[in-house]
């Protein structure tokens, strides 16, 4: 993002569902025209009705919508629009379609492309990282490729280790290899699945810490130098690599910790030049630190930071995104108690948590005191199980730990949600949170490892 | 309340609506059992449905139900309560429903029957804050009672006052006299007024400020000496003396002002022996300040202090009738930014605000970052028009006042409310938020006067 002020009276949106809402709702609040390019199954979403505009860009099918550029610049320039949010998946961390957004004289909402270009790419990501001396994970420096490579390199590393896409994110196609024999094989399985998902094969290796923490920092930097860090989330609860939990401040997080890894995440975000909001990953063991990566975009626990701060990111993106100053110092970012955000994913748990969809007849999220609830579903709507399963998040807040818990169990209680067809995640959440594991912060990311049925016991 | 500690595990809520499910939440929150009393019109409310158990209580006739201590000690007794929450309105504010509860060993939440007795009196308040050194408008320290001592009062107050009932409260009945003619007309229709509301006639006077502001603090008391405020409200915009849009801090209200009425506010709840939740109200013209009477009970618009503070109202007032002393101290409320509550009900704004009612065909109340949404009301729910017409209450915040506002319109305009015969403030709420008077902070209690029709200019 230039320094440049650039005025932005037309936001276009190139996603969909909740975070879709909630660029319209935060364009809404700051007097921009929001405009929604949505694909067939989606005309009726809440982010249509709620958008100023809604342009159709293509079939369900997201190769051919929110995954093809020339439909989303044509909608974005046919709107008026000055800038592309792009949300968070689809095309939010493709540096090419932040690039072909600059090409067409339109803004797009995250980090320059070749910022996130180096950060997408988890190799250069960890080399950049490593030389301005924060500990990364023992691996491969390189994407490794060929039988013998990975054999010779394993053997350097160590085992357990993970096989990752270079291109990667989200946890998608990781393979943990545990035992020497599976070796090859999970590199073949690992590359197949990088390409499917991310059109490039290239896969590196990494040391498999168990029994650690994911936690991660929001940073928020503008083009005029200022780089701030708004604390950090705990992103331990996870199945299958997905995050399920996300709180502030991490459960049990020694302090020193906590300020080496905001420490570590701004040195980041400055030495790559990062703008706009962004996230920097770490594994935590004890007082071991090592990053993983970094997402160039809103992520989808962004809220948890929201409430402990009462800094709304969105808003913040897109002032820096015209070229603003940020309006705050890092003086003036003071957390407040605890806020947790479950994510309730329209996915049945009794049948391997296969995406569920259909028609949500009754739909009512709770209310009440220090409960915010970020979703596209309404009493009507249609789950489609085209896209991302996640149906709706709850975040609540409270004075501490305990009693941000408490809350959590009684709005996740509270809410109603029914049709044939629509399964939630729902029954899992409350498991967890009565979970005295749980409960006592001690989480690592395994915990969740193999418990695909809801009410048996975690392993 | 004693500071004997009593445990309490079964709460039964004497009341209905959102406040009635408020509580409910909150005894959730904190493990406690909840049993609401509900009459006939009421067995499907979201309060009931949200209760560990429900009771009957009665009919639809308030007298005989919400407003019947026999009813209502027969039912928390059978339930195994330990403590009645009479919410507000009802019987919140009857001292002989407070000490018909101690006869009957349960724990009224809310102060001691012969402070409530006290303040209640608005005679008696005002005599008992002016002899504290705090200031009180010009009136008469008894009711008056007599066309020949209310000429004689009204001569030595002042033209315009206002006639209030001893034993009222929110705005019912009182009578503006600007013109000596309407004085005893007035009078006359007040002592109506009162008897029909409150059962009890004695009025008194009060000199009428013009261009005042409606500015209340809200105290917390525990029953070991600790007595907090938690900063003020203004309420100024109010329709026919009910308060529609509360904020939180007041806006324009200088510091040493806001200083002086905390000062009073805990000068007062101190002198009187107030223990749990209260408020002390006061109007405000310029630096002047003026007490006009004390609240023993949760307000509506406590949230707004919620939201600003972090504090949990309910659940102090609860832990407060158990005996526990506060967890925390006057350096330890800390509000941050702008809180802003819009109250809306279920009234026709194009027919004189009548109470409107019917079936919730479509209920979908706003979400997002810093929205919170108090209400009973959910999809295929009924609004009788047998009560307080309040449907929900939306609470926003923002850093500054501007983004809270700019917040309050996106919420409102976001929320969808549909079903034959069920109209709402919204379209009232809309037009004062867009006001640049409202905007401009300028607001005094007399700005909606006589604006009955929505979109009329305001006088």
């Amino acid at each position: 993002m230039s320094a440049r002020r650039r005025s932005i009276d037309t936001v276009f949106v190139a996603n969909r569902g909740e975070i879709a809402l909630r660029v319209v709702r935060a364009c809404k609040e700051m007097g921009i025209r929001s405009v929604v390019g949505y694909s067939v199954p989606d005309a009726d979403t809440a982010a249509v009705r709620a958008a100023d505009t809604a342009v159709r860009i293509g079939p369900a099918d997201g190769r051919r919508s929110y995954l093809y550029p020339p439909a989303l610049i044509e909608a974005a320039l046919r709107s008026g629009a000055q800038a592309v949010h792009p949300g968070y998946g689809f095309l939010a961390e493709d540096p090419e379609f932040a690039e072909i957004c600059a090409q067409n004289g339109l803004i797009f909402v995250g980090p320059e492309p070749a910022v996130m270009a180096m950060l997408g790419d988890k190799v250069l990501a960890r080399r950049m990282m490593s030389e301005i001396g924060v500990p990364v994970l023992p691996g491969t420096a390189e994407p490794v490729a060929g039988d013998r490579a990975v054999l010779d390199e394993a053997a350097r590393i160590g085992l357990p280790l993970i096989i990752k896409a270079a291109a990667g994110g989200g946890g998608r196609g990781m393979q943990v290899v545990t035992d020497r024999d599976a070796l090859l094989p999970g590199y073949r399985t690992a590359r197949v699945s990088a390409r499917e998902y991310f059109g490039d094969d290239r896969v590196y290796l990494e040391r498999y810490w168990e029994q650690v923490r994911h936690v991660e920092v929001q940073v928020l930097a503008d083009g005029h130098g200022t780089v701030l860090h708004l604390g950090e989330r705990d992103c331990s609860v996870q199945r299958r690599h997905q995050k399920l939990i996300e709180e502030t401040p991490g459960p049990g997080l020694p302090p020193s910790v906590a300020e080496r890894l905001a420490e570590y995440a701004v040195r980041g975000a400055r030495a790559a030049g990062y703008t706009g909001a962004g996230t920097f990953e770490f594994l935590v063991a004890g007082d071991e630190i090592a990053f993983i990566e970094a997402n160039c975009r809103i992520q989808v626990e962004h809220p948890v930071t929201e409430v402990a701060t009462g800094v709304d990111l969105v808003r913040e993106q897109l002032l820096v995104a015209a070229g603003e100053r940020l309006s705050f110092g890092q003086a003036d970012v003071r957390p407040r108690g605890t806020a947790i955000e479950c994510r309730v994913n329209a996915e049945d748990p009794e049948r391997g948590f296969v995406p569920s969809g259909g028609r949500l007849d009754e739909f009512a999220p709770p209310g009440g005191p220090f409960v915010r609830v970020d979703t596209h579903g309404y009493p009507g709507a249609t789950v489609t199980p085209d896209y991302d399963s996640l149906l709706a998040k709850v975040i609540v807040w409270g004075p501490d730990r305990d009693q941000a818990l408490n809350r959590m169990e009684r709005a996740l209680g509270e809410f109603r949600i029914a049709g044939a067809g629509v399964r939630t995640t729902i029954p899992l959440l409350l498991d967890v949170l009565r979970d005295p594991r749980f409960r006592a912060g001690a989480c690592t990311t395994s915990y969740l490892d193999g418990r695909d049925v809801v009410g048996a016991s975690p392993n």
